[in-house]
């Protein structure tokens, strides 16, 4: 039996059923800690979902940012230094992962508080989180509000990419089954990933 | 051993390498074929792979379109009727879902050419996919100008949902393993998903 919800039933709907669903809507994302330094260098890390690519040349990725209602940290640290880190979570660290999106006070740094160590290059004055094994430092590059909920999308352009050599094939290409990178639903439910097939470049 | 590549040693890099290590970087992502409909009727589907949430109230979801420097009729026909339609792609449907990415011209329906089968519903003029379990209806809500490089981004208020009973459960998580939902890495690496574990909502 397939369920039809016209706007009307969702506006309608329990408050929790309602944000489950929505949320899940958008199917499995990249779980990502984003890594900032405050301005009074504490190493902030926070877990997004909405990390997407944005092109290659140049090499731009973008992640949004919900309303700007209440102080957002990893936000206000961006602006401060204009660098962010994003960093991939896998089997071994997802569970401290979703441990960093619990609210603590801005002077508490989560890589304390959740068992994670920064790790920093010459690049970037963000930390990395040197447990994840694909790190990517960016440069702040341009923000959009979004007028019909107060998020902000921000744009990024990549200056600095970490992977282990063994995951990366001769094309370019990334192994997420070998990286043990996790996907998420909605706030929640982590899965694992199986490589099932690479389909060719499609024509007509 | 692990790579560090520098900003410069990226830009370097062999183009189609640089294309699919970049691609590759924001992980994994739900293939969502995008239908709509042209001014002249043609019922239009393409591949995007950078479909994100944006909040629940008002319930927003996003994508990213590229330049506009070539013909994007998924573009031209949002704007046409402001109405779009995210489907997602199963294990059953992901090689013809994939074959829509081929750059059919504009007189070209892809529900024919890829063997899909258009569906409507009386609150959207854009077609769903028929074959696709999961399938959300959205009204045109405000674009974005990626100044960095002329993507756009799309912004949709859900006006409809679609799904199957039993993938969603009493609290409104859906299930993708239930769903036999994909995932895809960059534009050719597809996946599997198994449920692993729902985490509590965190707190310090």
């Amino acid at each position: 039996m397939s369920q039809v919800l016209p706007v009307d039933a969702i506006q309608g709907m329990d408050k929790f059923f309602k944000m489950h669903l929505i949320n899940s809507l958008s199917g499995i994302k990249s779980p990502c800690l984003i890594g900032t330094k405050s301005h009074r260098g504490i190493n902030n890390l926070a877990l997004f979902n909405s990390v997407i690519h944005l092109g290659a040349a140049p090499p731009l990725m973008g992640f949004m940012l919900r309303p700007l209602t209440v102080p957002r940290h990893t936000y206000h640290n961006i602006l401060a230094h204009r660098h962010f880190t994003i960093n991939h979570v896998t089997e071994e660290i997802y569970r401290k992962a979703h441990q960093t999106s619990a609210n603590y006070p801005e002077q508490v740094s989560e890589f304390e508080a959740c068992e994670l160590t920064p790790h920093f290059s010459d690049q970037i004055i963000a930390p990395y989180v040197a447990e994840s094994p694909l790190k990517i430092g960016l440069q702040l590059e341009e923000t959009h509000a979004i007028q019909a909920n107060g998020n902000t999308f921000v744009v990024g352009r990549i200056i600095e990419v970490i992977y282990p050599d063994q995951v990366v094939d001769d094309n370019g290409h990334i192994d997420l089954s070998e990286l043990s990178a996790m996907g998420v639903c909605g706030l929640e439910d982590y899965y694992t990933l199986e490589k099932k097939e690479r389909l060719p470049y499609a024509r007509p």
